[in-house]
């Protein structure tokens, strides 16, 4: 990728100390030896990155024991192990359709606890919610006290402006235009990054679930609405405003019913949380369950419910073909009841998908059902919270004590 | 964006090597002072590199005369200005439906010599086209005899694959899953490199052309088909592949007429040239010309004229919706008859992405006609040939002379 300016020393070392603390963060612990292959740095490079590492907090080193010693290295001097500290944590908030949740994540991934509460599906007051989020957060501050709390990452299944966190659109609380980031860090008196929920998903479905190691992503999930998330080049498509990704209204059937969003036709107006239910005859509204249910009857033979498995599975691959198309990722995951949908009829879905995709006749894409579940949003949201962690270290911990650096860029 | 693995002092001076020879490339002669500005780094790492450049045969210092010499500095010593060296060069192709141009380009896009050569729109022989192509480049490498010629970029009217430039589908020339790339590199025994005439075209509107310094930019380009290729976040949307950025298949009609790659109402059923020609009561096939005529026509009166560019413009407006609604791009550039189009009715494709773009009432996109009109493949298929020099100035110089370079990444 074409770089506009140079790298300079100083910055250098924080690249390194940001990528060495990133591996451990997604990878666990590590030893010296494997992290001197995998960076492509030196060993004293490597000694003196986990040194500095060691004397901000963020990681501990210790001899391997007989589970982390590499097999075949059991002799000899043992190089050292690398754990990132779980004492160094961050508060994730998803914000659902009918649920709060929120967790406290330690650095190296682990969830240390967590709280949800339901609310009724519609508009809801953004005080309200702010000041709901916010006892959540105290509790669980409160009770687990972290050695050190980074800041907050939130969730929101919308529009989200990354300049500011505004969440410019979120039809499914009844928002527009409402400054809840910067409400919610005045409240906690912390950092606060809000980001959208299916970006947020294929983020952590890179970092933690289905597509690790994985540079060309889609991630589409499916609830009341489909939200779309995509790695392009191991990067977030995010944008210039952070408004991309909005997938679920692309046309597929012009034929079709009007949309919320005012068009004719669009992908979720067919593939909807709604849509199948009711062509199931059950009542909309039901949420995960009653489409687990639906899904769960197709496969016991009920004809209503194959029926509309079948449609939402077609339409699921109809859509999939512009994706395909327009991004030619390695591997799409399927969140939510597309997952679900996806797990049922993955025979469907392809055949449907590949009728008519351009230049794809070999079917090259791997389909997979995202393997954090409900969850991925939310560890997604633990990710945007310490990722300027993760970018430079030392901008969010400041210096450590005095110590040489001149060898840590070799 | 997340890095993976660290950055070691060699790759480092690789790195700061590629940015100053690609940013004297891309603005042209530069001098120290800004140079050090610029990059972030300081005025000994400056001179240190631009030393190793010049060495390398890849740039050449001088004093500033009168009209380089920035204004209110024309006293004390003044800062030498580095020039990229235009004797360096690469050799440009752009294969296109009814004709092939070569052109020799030097260092900072200078393009030193062209030739064209028409031929009949339809289906064409693969070792024809590389022997004339052969032919073509080789008068001009003959008449100009560069000091040093690099390679050879390519820009192909399909679908080509990324890894071996195979090109895997061309519908223009007839072409399914030709090995054009490695003949063309035997044929000539220099490196070839193929791309999307559309992704160049991105990448060509982004260093020269409509896109200057826009890290998100979609660029659209209407011919017989449409072609689309993105910018995300500064880098090129390849896909897995190298597939990515086929935007004319999107459904914008399923009412509409079967599109040649099998699906319904595909947006280049409703916006191609001979959708424009027809409807203005003209054969199809005249190619741009004929274009330009009908959108004179329409500018002058005539009826069905107007009604055929209106048509477009709306079908251009709709489809663009949907590019909004994906990509939330800063610029889209719209080259080909959609930049005639838009030219001609600005008002019509803004009001039509507008009346359904999902969180951008304002209309924030800025909408652009193309500045680089048929050359941008041609422009792109030259920086395709330089990239492997701007990544890396010594993997393709090779080292030069024996200096000390220890001074260089300071």
């Amino acid at each position: 990728m074409p770089r506009r300016s140079g790298i300079s020393q100083d910055e250098l070392r924080r690249v390194n100390l940001g990528a060495l603390l990133r591996r451990v963060h997604t990878d666990g612990p590590t030893s010296r030896a494997e992290l001197t292959t995998e960076l492509g740095l030196n060993r004293s490079t490597i000694g003196d990155l986990t040194g500095q590492l060691e004397s901000l907090g963020l990681v501990s080193e210790e001899l391997p024991t007989e589970e982390t010693a590499p097999l075949g290295r059991r002799s000899g001097r043992p190089s050292l192990v690398v754990s990132p500290r779980s004492d160094v944590a961050v508060v994730a908030i998803a914000l659902d359709v009918d649920r709060i949740t929120v967790a406290l994540v330690g650095l190296g991934g682990v969830v240390l606890d967590r709280r949800t509460r339901l609310h009724e599906r519609g508009s809801h007051d953004v005080e309200r919610v702010v000041e709901s989020v916010s006892q959540l957060t105290h509790d669980l501050l409160t009770q687990h006290a972290p050695r050190c709390c980074l800041g907050v990452g939130v969730s929101v299944p919308g529009a989200v402006r990354a300049s500011d966190g505004l969440i410019r659109f979120g039809p499914n609380l009844g928002w527009v235009d409402e400054p809840f980031t910067a409400l919610l860090a005045e409240e906690l008196g912390m950092p606060v990054q809000s980001g959208n929920d299916a970006n947020l998903g294929v983020l952590a479905e890179n970092v933690r679930g289905a597509a690790v190691g994985v540079a060309d992503v889609a991630y589409i999930s499916g609830s009341v609405g489909i939200g779309g998330g995509f790695l392009v080049g191991g990067q977030l498509l995010r944008g210039v405003e952070g408004y991309a990704g909005e997938i679920g209204h692309l046309a597929v059937d012009s034929g079709g019913t009007t949309c919320r969003c005012g068009s004719v036709g669009c992908w979720e107006t067919k593939v909807g949380e709604n849509q199948l239910l009711t062509h199931a005859g059950r009542l909309p509204g039901g949420g995960p369950q009653a489409v687990a249910e639906v899904v769960d009857a197709a496969a016991a033979g009920e004809e209503r419910a194959i029926a509309s498995v079948e449609d939402v599975a077609s339409w699921t691959g109809v859509g999939l073909r512009a994706v395909v198309n327009v991004f030619n990722p390695e591997v799409i995951v399927l969140g939510g009841m597309l997952g679900r949908v996806l797990a049922s009829r993955p025979d469907l879905v392809a055949e449907r998908l590949n009728s008519a995709t351009l230049i794809s006749p070999g079917g090259r894409v791997d389909l997979r059902v995202a393997a954090l579940g409900e969850d991925s949003s939310l560890v997604g949201a633990a990710e945007l919270a310490f990722s300027p962690l993760l970018a430079d270290p030392l901008a969010v911990m400041g210096e450590p004590e005095a110590q040489g650096h001149d060898a840590l860029a070799q």
